[in-house]
């Protein structure tokens, strides 16, 4: 049986800032940083909680990444604003755009944030989140290290490039959704090598281009787009917006600069938002309506609204704590000097 | 064997032209959606063809479609532009909002079209394609009619829900994209009635909620959404930012207000458009060779860039011109009094 460890969100918080602090990132990296990873242990969603904290230490350790750069805005139009990370976690970049990029999104009615220059690790959902609670409509997407083949070719090329959409809603969780467009997450397929399991039909390919479900095999060779060509054609999307048309890196030449030390991607995010309030008017509320119309015909036929699960992870957290495995929290420990 | 016709582009737009004005729509409608469909069986999309003629006048003597409509602008932000169909097909709208949210676009560097209140029938990569021959990079969706189901459920409610996508490319054939989140296209599904042959498995389920293969069961009971619960995601979302975030009707609404007469889609299209040189300004050039790179790196290894084909039966078409069965040929024929 596996040895855990039960903490509650503010121990697990400090234990995280404590391990970044001690490493050398400054207080506001530290802060957003371990805020981050809690938020994602909170929810559910291990693959972006405090197990990240290594890795965070671990890019700081290969010199990938800035561990007290303060970020710039920079504005290049009315409804676009750049902010520069300088190398540093995408995090406080994100925190500092937030007010003005909002500012932006409630005059033009639609705007559009590039995150640039950032070593990105946190999950989208987590991202659009505070867009979402003050009422917005938003869009987020990033490339990330080449490892997925378009539909078609047998080389990884794409990032898992994930999407994330999120929709408010009134005294209800919010609707958004966070997805890889790749079939599996990269972390899935290292789970399944731990585990010396066979990996689900049309996850990947071997290095010779043929369809695997050996995990070390797939891991070598290249992931696969879910859905096939119409997935692959997101992840171009993803490739394209998030990456030239920001002026910031492709997930191949991210992966070029990562220079095998396992690191987390590096190049740019964007986040698009829109304010119901500047479509609508006056008439927002009749419309929203609409859509929680469309939010209980799915949940009367049992599909799931998106993010139910995480909130009702994060209800339990909030009560109970959030429980790591034992050998995983002594590893934070260490970290702890 | 099938009897054919063959005509010059010029030909094909006369012909439907001439049925559109025999039945009643004013010059401007007629104009529009000759040109629309004489565009789509020139790129070899007869299912965005001539052939669509014959649903335009059927939707007509239907009452669901206004034959003289003239489009109102409703600016309502510095960054969103509504255009007020009217009832009428969509193409008289967009056309007369282009120009008008262009400027938007190049002065706010990202801005949002909503065409309210339309029957939709148009292949949305030909909606994007003049933002994109103008260097922006665009994205267009539609909901459609309810006969989707969410994953995990079984009865339908989304629609096909189209997204298309767009990327200016100098001297080469754009990368557009424009994919149903549904597993296949209606079209497709009917086509395959009609020959009597089976589907593949995961494109719908019968009136019981099963997974089927037989046609006219998936036609009565839902069709499925193209890779599981992303594309599902994907439809919702497209559902949500089309439909009550832009004022319109979702696809269940269209499907009710049809009463079936078996009409296009009625409600509302969202096209958001961004311009690059906002974004990049003197090193646009520099970064959209990052984005010929990837399209390389894709066609080395086999993958296809979207749009290619389209572009390759357009240089033939114009050339050779168009084939259209005998039988659909004379129906258009016999509705040009």
């Amino acid at each position: 049986m596996t040895q855990t460890v039960t903490l509650s969100l503010d121990d697990a918080y400090q234990l995280a800032h404590r391990a970044l602090r001690s490493n050398g990132f400054s207080a506001a990296h530290a802060h957003a940083v371990a805020q981050n990873v809690t938020t994602g242990e909170r929810d559910g969603c291990a693959s972006h909680g405090l197990y990240r904290v290594l890795g965070c230490v671990r890019s700081l350790w290969a010199g990938k990444v800035s561990a007290d750069a303060e970020p710039k805005l920079i504005d290049t139009a009315p409804a676009i604003l750049h902010v520069e990370a300088g190398n540093a976690f995408s995090l406080v970049a994100y925190q500092t755009a937030l007010p003005v990029f909002i500012e932006k999104v409630r005059h033009c009615g639609i705007a559009a944030l590039a995150i640039n220059h950032c070593v990105h690790f946190s999950a989208l959902w987590a991202d659009i989140e505070p867009l979402i609670e003050q009422g917005l409509v938003a869009l987020a997407c990033t490339p990330s290290h080449a490892w997925v083949t378009p539909a078609g070719g047998t080389q990884p090329l794409f990032g898992t490039n994930p999407i994330a959409f999120g929709w408010p809603r009134p005294q209800q969780p919010h609707f958004i959704f966070d997805m890889a467009t790749s079939a599996a997450a990269r972390g899935e397929i290292e789970l399944h090598r731990r585990a010396g399991k066979p990996l689900p039909e049309g996850w990947g390919l071997d290095q010779q281009g043929q369809p695997s479900t050996d995990a070390t095999s797939v891991l070598q060779g290249a992931m696969l787009t879910f859905g096939g060509h119409k997935g692959s054609a997101l992840a171009a999307m993803v490739e394209l917006i998030a990456g030239p048309l920001i002026g910031d890196m492709t997930s191949q030449e991210s992966l070029a600069y990562d220079e095998q030390t396992g690191s987390s991607p590096y190049g740019g995010e964007l986040i698009i938002a829109m304010d119901p309030q500047r479509f609508l008017g006056a008439e927002q509320k009749a419309h929203f309506a609409r859509a929680e119309n469309l939010f209980a015909n799915m949940q009367e036929q049992g599909a799931r609204i998106p993010g139910e699960r995480r909130f009702q992870a994060r209800q339990h957290s909030q009560r109970f704590g959030v429980t790591l495995p034992q050998n995983l929290y002594n590893e934070i420990v260490a970290l702890c000097q």
